[in-house]
């Protein structure tokens, strides 16, 4: 384990204050504990889009807050969810017009603890809606039992635009769930991380195989199998991604996505074959990235998250907007 | 070595087909080999801003292309030069009307071919400049023993800036002359990558030892010392980088950058220690920044760049500019 850190209980707080030090003067911690929020967020904005969950996955999640994303967020510890406090604290801090939409990942502890925020918002008189993420087609058979992974990205951002236009928590609601049910992802794990609280990795796995389906957490795919090339993971994962919804004729937004420890490089490189494949298979591309979006800690690994683009969605999606932390997420379509 | 990838020998130039499916909006290759343009350039730029450097350092140097910094760059293979031709290349498609600056880090091979490429362009009547940059205070007790590191995105930020007043060849190259001046950087590394054409590491260190002073390709530092922490860490570069040339009381801007596979939870750590460190001296912190700007392959660790304010150089870096690749570089100063 080749970390630089304090205390490493103290790694998350200590991560707060290096985002204040950095970014001060755009996000300010609420009160209490763990919450951040735009210190300028739009006029036209009557419905606060919140999203959070565990650390360890920088630059998300607190990376996902900007104009044209989300306004407040809500950290954890390393791979765990954040309490309830902090969502209801960044709620009430932003006291939204409209309330509040809930952007997460569908993991148990996310959706006790949004969950139970929810229920001291609806006391205090304040709405909430809540979309969950659901893009990872190698974690179960039906949407409600699969995880969220880089799709969550895709989904703030239809929800930031939604709420730019001005739209109503039913609006807004409404664009995030079109934004999810349209997101497929599926990743390829190669190296464990570990934990700084840890002694061993989260995982282990050979040298020379992969892990196909891997999720953000090290949590087992599909199947085992031998590394192989990027080229040969390309066509398997288009694969896997197209049997599970064929994009319908519409054209897609391809976002390959690095874990903490695989280089840029190799994401552009399995980009360049990821979207032949696609365009072999008949679907077009219409906007591609390519960058460290969510991590796992030092986690070697790629994703890929295909989002069939139309109606609403497209327009969303290439509305302006930056992120607090991340690469780039251009506007053009 | 954990990477995806096809064609060892092949790897840069796929990455640069995924880099044309990503952002050929914005992109182009030139003719014949290895040289990407922006598209669109500001039509108040008399000077075009050139830079590159061996590939294996991504987002670093393509994605230092975008509005507000660098017009044109030349890619090498992995921790090589490039050749002279895409530098050539990117000037002549470019055809500035007042010539080209070029930036770029202190180190032979490129030092070799961008001249080659000043005197080829020069027969041709396009007039160049050169700043090379050397922030690396571990490299060298002189300047022009100096590597470049992190600090070379300050400098194409300057030029960009200086650039897009519509500045002479002259000025541009004044401005990136004062921001190189300004800048020192040191770094520290933890473990080191391997080459996707190479069998072996690019050097060894044991588990919990790390290089102080290490360079951006694994060039030893100053000295090997048990791991330390965060904090101490912080306390030692601080020392370093204030010993080399303290900021004559100018506030600075601290930018941290994180190796390959370093974490950004890293990186804001360092900085919220980096911070306190550098104010308990009297430095003043105008601005901070913090992510995975430049990168050498997968290697771990960290990097802290200073850089003075102060005259023109408060204005150039926070002028407005977008980054093709990598972490934002917000314009509030």
């Amino acid at each position: 384990m080749r970390k630089l850190l304090n205390q490493p209980f103290a790694a998350v707080d200590e991560r707060l204050a290096g985002v204040l030090r950095a970014d001060g003067d755009a996000v300010e911690l609420t009160e209490g504990w763990r919450g951040l929020v735009l210190r300028v967020r739009s006029p036209r904005r009557r419905v606060a889009v919140v999203t959070g969950g565990g650390s360890g996955h920088e630059p998300a999640f607190f990376g996902q807050l900007g104009p044209g994303f989300a306004d407040g967020v809500a950290v954890g510890n390393v791979f765990a969810a954040p309490s309830s406090r902090p969502v209801v604290e960044v709620v009430r801090r932003m006291a939204p017009p409209d309330g509040a939409l809930f952007v997460y990942g569908n993991y148990e502890g996310d959706v006790m603890n949004f969950g139970l925020a929810a229920e001291l918002l609806a006391d205090a008189g304040i709405p909430t809606e809540t979309v969950l993420v659901t893009d990872d087609v190698a974690s179960g058979a039906e949407p409600s039992e699969r995880r969220g992974v880089a799709g969550g990205l895709v989904v703030v951002k239809a929800a930031g635009a939604a709420a730019d236009e001005g739209g109503s928590l039913a609006d807004v609601a409404a664009a995030a769930r079109e934004a999810n049910a349209r997101t497929r992802s599926i990743g390829v794990g190669l190296a464990p991380c570990t934990l700084q609280t840890a002694a061993e990795p989260t995982f282990t796995l050979a040298e020379d195989e992969m892990d196909v389906g891997m999720g953000v957490h090290g949590e087992a795919g599909i199947r085992r199998a031998p590394r192989a090339s990027s080229a040969e993971v390309a066509a398997q994962l288009v694969e896997l991604l197209l049997a599970d919804r064929p994009p319908a004729g519409d054209p897609v937004q391809v976002l390959v996505n690095t874990l903490g420890s695989t280089t840029l490089m190799e994401a552009y490189v399995l980009l360049g074959r990821i979207v032949p494949e696609l365009e072999q298979r008949g679907v077009a591309v219409a906007r591609a990235l390519a960058g460290e979006y969510i991590t796992s800690l030092e986690m070697a690994g790629l994703s890929v998250t295909l989002t069939a683009l139309g109606g609403d969605l497209a327009r969303h999606l290439a509305a302006p907007g930056a992120l607090l932390a991340g690469p780039p997420w251009r506007s053009a379509a």
